[in-house]
């Protein structure tokens, strides 16, 4: 079964094909500034990469491109657009509704429509890859797997928050979760390698987004980000955890609009805000070089984590292993010696030459008397996504 | 030496005279509802104890009022005002400035000005209650105590927040930490207790407002409040932590003002929010006759804690006692014990039939095998104050 996997940003179109249940990625690649002149878009078969600056107008064109390069006589890997069994579509809110990967319908389309305003940078350019990849790939399921599913088993004494009940009843404002494609995918590898699903695990996910996850027996039961991917841990250019009086001291007395603080929460926030910097590479290149800013922004990134990593073994009573995972957690060993670092209290200390390993597997980097399992776990949530869309099929 | 303790707020004056350094109380009252006809006050002495109804136009006047019941010929426990060696002022607010307890002069006064914004239900009333009683006791050392003050030690890792670097710098945007004398008072006696300062502790004072702090050596390492009394646990009316994004989406969104937010999370959130009901005792009562909703209140109250408390063992990387002090954790064994059940992976267990006795006096609760103490510790601010006063003047 040849599954396309598509992940439509507001301007960027990232895709895979997956042949299921092989798992062999045949072709992948990437459209980025989708709606300008020069949007640039990446190509990659075993047989051809390349990349190309070409105008792309929109999602449409984007995927229209896409398709034609799929399908291209010359170094395409499939013949015609009926190749195509199922398009598995990331969509990252699946409000309260969908506990799980579903066939995609009108009914689901609406409900997608209905939770613009609880993502509205994601799920409008989700929902316009849909439609696209209805028209292009007629002949193909349409099936959408939501980043908040994984996180619908969370009970609702961590999901609610302590605001009056009619917001959660009548607006549901609540802890979504998200990540939830990554958190789930390392977490299952996590399982298999541990031998057993009855376990706790907290999944910690570092990328330009971060979050993490308490997973008790397969089931995510608490998660950082909430009604927005926006709190929690400290991230590249977000603030992650703030006292929300912060909020309106910026507004009543230093004067600033809220929009205003809004942006600078979201963009101007995280690492950068602390260092200038929103890429942990040169941050940490930095730190080396003995810059003392930088060396704080990575004790307080790490230290967030630590709490965390405290707060969900206490919330699971117990702790098996934690897996580091994203850009971040799999490529920085400095961030992951300092995460350790003083954690023997909870079972676990970090072998120093395993951590400094490199490599594309999963690997186990705590010593080996290391109560807890210290895990990197490359993550895959396209593989992820075409799994779930082919358990769906079957 | 005399010592009368201050404390006061916005429409009330709490006072305690305390004789040093035998700790004796020999009267303590209250005025409330200051600037209204109707206003009472309440005086206890070993002699006298009686409530009276009377108008108390504004803080000088109480403040006049509790100096005339101290003297007076028939009740009173002073001579005259010169009796009074110190006047000990709890101050919420003591920016970065102070960190420990401090003798009143213009430059001080000054400060807790400048901190007005910064607290401006707090310092103010704080502010007038100095001003007052240096007219009323001219003879006595004025002396603030600041609630911010026992949190000075926390790492800057732990008290910055991930925002641009200005807002520390030149706004002062930072963890300040609340109830510190609290916090302090109760540690110390758990360190007696244990008998060494060289200890693990988080403190958990459970009253209207609520927070915990890590204490290490003695030091407060890290504290839920934060800039403001507004995060952290879930508190009576206040909501404690939540997605900062949720104040943007009920603004932009759901239509409402900046201030009606700040309200609602201020006055109408936490178990109030939740429950219909702010004290505690209600709420217990309701969910003992089967209410669910209050059922769910408790659960997350108690979670809330349970999590900070496995956060502060990973950031002492150890755990040698909790204490429970203020209303609610010195009288709820309900609430002790949602927050100790399942706790053993970090070494706490506690004895039911140890947790049901009732006294005033500090008290362990935890199992034999319990690797952690689980202490009851009455807290006592205005003693605390007294101490620090006459410490300072020592």
């Amino acid at each position: 079964m040849r599954i396309l996997v598509i992940n439509s940003g507001s301007s960027s179109i990232k895709f895979q094909l997956i042949v299921m249940p092989s798992a062999e990625a045949i072709c992948e690649g990437m459209v980025e500034r989708v709606g300008l002149e020069d949007a640039k878009i990446h190509f990659h078969s075993a047989q051809k990469e390349f990349e190309k600056v070409i105008p792309v107008r929109d999602h449409k064109e984007g995927l229209k491109t896409i398709a034609s390069y799929l399908m291209d006589p010359d170094f395409g890997v499939v013949k015609s657009a009926d190749e195509i069994d199922v398009v598995g579509h990331r969509v990252v809110h699946g409000g309260s509704t969908f506990s799980g990967t579903t066939v995609i319908n009108e009914a689901v389309k609406d409900k997608i429509r209905a939770l613009f305003a609880l993502a509205p940078l994601h799920n409008p350019p989700n929902l316009e890859g849909i439609l696209v990849s209805e028209e292009v790939f007629p002949d193909a399921k349409q099936i959408a797997v939501f980043d908040t599913a994984f996180h619908q088993t969370i009970p609702v004494e961590a999901f609610k928050y302590a605001i009056p009940n009619r917001f959660l009843d009548e607006d549901g404002i609540r802890v979504y979760g998200f990540h939830g494609t990554s958190h789930k995918y390392v977490s299952e590898r996590a399982m298999e390698y541990l031998g057993r699903t009855s376990s706790k695990i907290i999944t910690i996910h570092l990328g330009n987004g971060c979050s993490m996850t308490a997973i008790k027996d397969g089931q995510s039961i608490d998660h950082t980000l909430g009604f927005s991917p926006m709190n929690g841990l400290i991230m590249g250019t977000r603030s992650g955890d703030i006292d929300a009086s912060i909020i309106f001291y910026l507004v009543n007395s230093l004067g600033y609009s809220l929009d205003e603080v809004n942006r600078i929460l979201q963009k101007e926030s995280g690492m950068l805000g602390l260092t200038g910097y929103s890429d942990l590479r040169d941050i940490q290149r930095e730190a080396q070089d003995g810059n003392n800013t930088c060396q704080l922004a990575l004790k307080m990134y790490a230290y967030r984590i630590q709490k965390f990593i405290g707060a969900y073994a206490a919330a699971m009573n117990g702790l098996d292993a934690i897996v580091f995972t994203a850009g971040v957690g799999e490529n920085s060993d400095v961030l992951r010696s300092l995460v350790c670092e003083n954690m023997d209290f909870l079972g676990i200390s970090i072998d120093q030459q395993k951590n400094e390993v490199r490599s594309g597997e999963l690997r186990e980097i705590n010593t080996i008397s290391s109560k807890v399992k210290v895990l990197i776990i490359p993550t895959n949530e396209e593989l992820e996504i075409a799994r779930q869309a082919f358990d769906l099929m079957e």
